[in-house]
């Protein structure tokens, strides 16, 4: 499928230039100075093009002859004694299929035939390599990360598919972390559980550094130490994933560890999910995700007027940016081979100067083909609240004495996985939200 | 208990010398250009010495008072909201009780201070820091990396409990494995069983990256791809383990799928098994690796006669390195901070040009407190095998039509961590091995 990624990238390029692109692939990674060997994880851009998800490669696309050169590294016998078997040519070609396949020993040779005016490099550093195999080579180390984000954006049905997977087997997961929990446990045995679930479905490759936070621990929002024990009467925070085939899952779920909500906790969790599901009802082309942000955030901020947590007038609290005082972080991003994937801000689109929505991953409209994450929530963050409470300005709008009273009450996230349609979206995350669904499941 | 550490590393620098050792602790690494970022995990030799596995600090011993100084980075509020409280200095004096606590901005100014002749670093890099820093400073990278790996081969009772408790959760997690096992399965689902048992006792980090390995892919030494289904009659070779505090713990064992050795398996299992009793047998101080290394191949080919898979002369064939075909690593290596841990050659002693031994990685007498693996293997590799069945040479000692049927064998490797003690040794691995032992486990 991944032919369909150059041809896309082709159609980008004008057509009578005599150029081509060049992308070394990902060698293995190492901790410091030692031998201890990361699992290998394919950079995300030559994934895109190739499919090939292993070390020392290379490739170069004729931008005139729309031609695919892949370099594959030359190995010994003592390589298969560690490694396994020696690959050949034939089960290269065989298996990704380039125009032409060549040892990475030849890559000077097939540029100099190819003799193009410019060669479209990711990074400096890649261009640095070519320009040092020989100066004649004029490089270019703009356009060709421009492209291949505009690509990376609007997926594929392959892509979808690939999304679709690693949300299953997610829903999965979370299905049996929530089923598994006890008070008294520690978070990190819900990770194995969670783990578990993921290898078991053989996804070996975790999307990212997985927060299992109990209590308090829910409001800090990259928490991933993991090793708190988890008391009864505390919510947990979960917001984790792992990959199928290079693509993403990322959903977030808070529910209470005993399986039974609190008035409190019912409420602020409402107030989340309501949020949640009135912008996720939104999504469709042509809407903006800062749209969507103040969005979520004026559903949020109506919750904890309810909650009696803040007074006044909601415009009014809108326009002195009150919501980021329990919403520090953005809605949301793009999804994809990253987990916060290329193109959230298209070329000339700067992040907004404002609380909260400053940190907002991705500002544009969305079209057709995007996957973003709809993750709104609500915290109670002491580094935040207290320099609140302390100014005139902020404070006037704060139940106090009920913000004191809540320092300790951790946070809420929801977190969905979601798709633009022609029509609207498709939601990628099948994991109960609803408060009653919720503790079904739970004293099932 | 690691200021023992740090008395260890002060009593091998002259007395009266004015000079500081500079160590910068680890950053979070990133995966390539993206926000991927692994777990934090401190440098070895940072750690050894301060017990601090938190990123950005840095260390300097002064070499004359005898004094350490801790730098730590100094957090704004919004690191607070991100990664949770911004820490103190009282707690951290309170956590790591340094002589001197420093905010990192404040290294020239102590350095400075102390106005040493001279400041030991591990390497280049950090020598070059320290340069940019004021190009007065006078800067070696040779003495401390010996000193400290003088210090760190030898474990204190600390480290050695670590490393007890790294093994205690491992032979656990081996036990599940060896009771979960089904032909039919994927190797990666018993990856899922092993990393369940390590993260639910709180062991997070893995040591290395674990070999999961049925059938013919026990042949390949690093095998890491654990993505094959199991089949009935395979044998399955798992080397894994997690660390304890930084401390590795290290095992392998092979068993039938089924639960049940054949003929064959049984006779090449006993092999290595018997040579590798053999060498543990052997374990006290004053003992060579090197020398059990050829212990245990000499026993291993006495296997391999008994079952006519080799042919001639024992002497013979230990000279004409005929051992190597079969055993083509090392018998093991030092085990602590790093899975291939420091000092397995002391200064001036260099790899012994013999195929097989010459991957050896540690070299020199066993003393009191060494920790070493003992894992001799014997694999059929036909990368190995088929140049040497059409070598007269070595031919001659091979029933070529026996190595031919068992060309997709896979191999046998079995390894235990084993504690140099004053009057011999301490076994950390408590994994059944013997056959019976094994197949009773499986069966109930």
């Amino acid at each position: 499928m991944h032919h369909l990624h150059r041809e896309k990238l082709f159609s980008l390029f004008d057509e009578n230039q005599n150029g081509v692109v060049f992308i070394q692939g990902a060698d293995t990674m190492y901790r410091y100075s030692t031998d201890y060997e990361f699992p290998f994880r394919q950079e995300s851009n030559f994934w895109y093009l190739t499919g090939a998800n292993e070390a020392e490669c290379a490739l170069l696309l004729d931008l005139n002859k729309e031609e695919y050169h892949l370099f594959v590294p030359e190995r010994d016998t003592q390589y298969a004694v560690w490694h396994g078997y020696v690959k050949t040519k034939e089960q290269y070609q065989e298996q990704y299929k380039p125009d032409h396949l060549h040892y990475s020993n030849k890559l000077l040779t097939v540029l100099n035939q190819l003799n193009p005016e410019r060669v479209f490099c990711l990074n400096e550093e890649q261009a640095e390599f070519i320009e040092d195999l020989d100066r004649g080579f004029n490089v270019d180390t703009e356009a060709l990360v421009d492209a291949l984000t505009y690509c990376r954006v609007l997926k594929t049905n392959w892509e979808l598919d690939q999304m679709r997977k690693a949300s299953q087997v997610n829903n999965e997961a979370y299905i049996q972390v929530m089923k598994s929990i006890k008070p008294g446990m520690f978070e990190y045995e819900l990770k194995a559980v969670f783990n578990q679930v993921q290898l078991r479905h053989g996804l070996l490759q975790d999307a990212y550094n997985g927060i299992f936070a109990s209590g308090v621990n829910a409001s800090i929002l990259h928490y991933v130490e993991n090793n708190s024990q988890i008391k009864d009467g505390d919510l947990f925070l979960m917001d984790a994933g792992f990959e199928c085939n290079g693509y993403a899952s990322d959903f977030t779920r808070t529910f209470p560890a005993n399986g039974k909500f609190t008035d409190i906790q019912a409420g602020i969790y409402q107030a989340v999910l309501d949020g949640q599901k009135a912008v996720i009802d939104a999504v469709k082309p042509g809407v903006k995700m800062e749209d969507l942000h103040m969005l979520a955030s004026r559903i949020m901020m109506k919750g904890l007027i309810k909650l009696d947590i803040i007074r006044g007038d909601l415009d009014e609290m809108m326009e002195q940016n009150v919501f980021a005082l329990f919403f520090p972080h953005g809605l949301g991003h793009f999804l994809g081979l990253d987990t916060h994937d290329v193109g959230g801000y298209p070329k000339g689109v700067d992040r907004i100067d404002r609380p909260g929505i400053k940190f907002l991953r991705a500002r544009r409209e969305l079209q057709p083909g995007m996957v973003v994450t709809i993750e709104p929530g609500i915290y109670f963050v002491p580094a935040v609240l207290e320099p609140a409470m302390k100014n005139p300005e902020q404070s006037k709008f704060l139940n106090v004495e009920k913000v004191k009273s809540l320092l300790d009450f951790g946070g809420v996230r929801i977190e969905d996985d979601i798709v633009v349609t022609e029509t609207g979206h498709e939601n990628l995350t099948n994991v109960p939200k609803e408060i009653e669904e919720i503790e079904a499941l739970m004293a099932g």
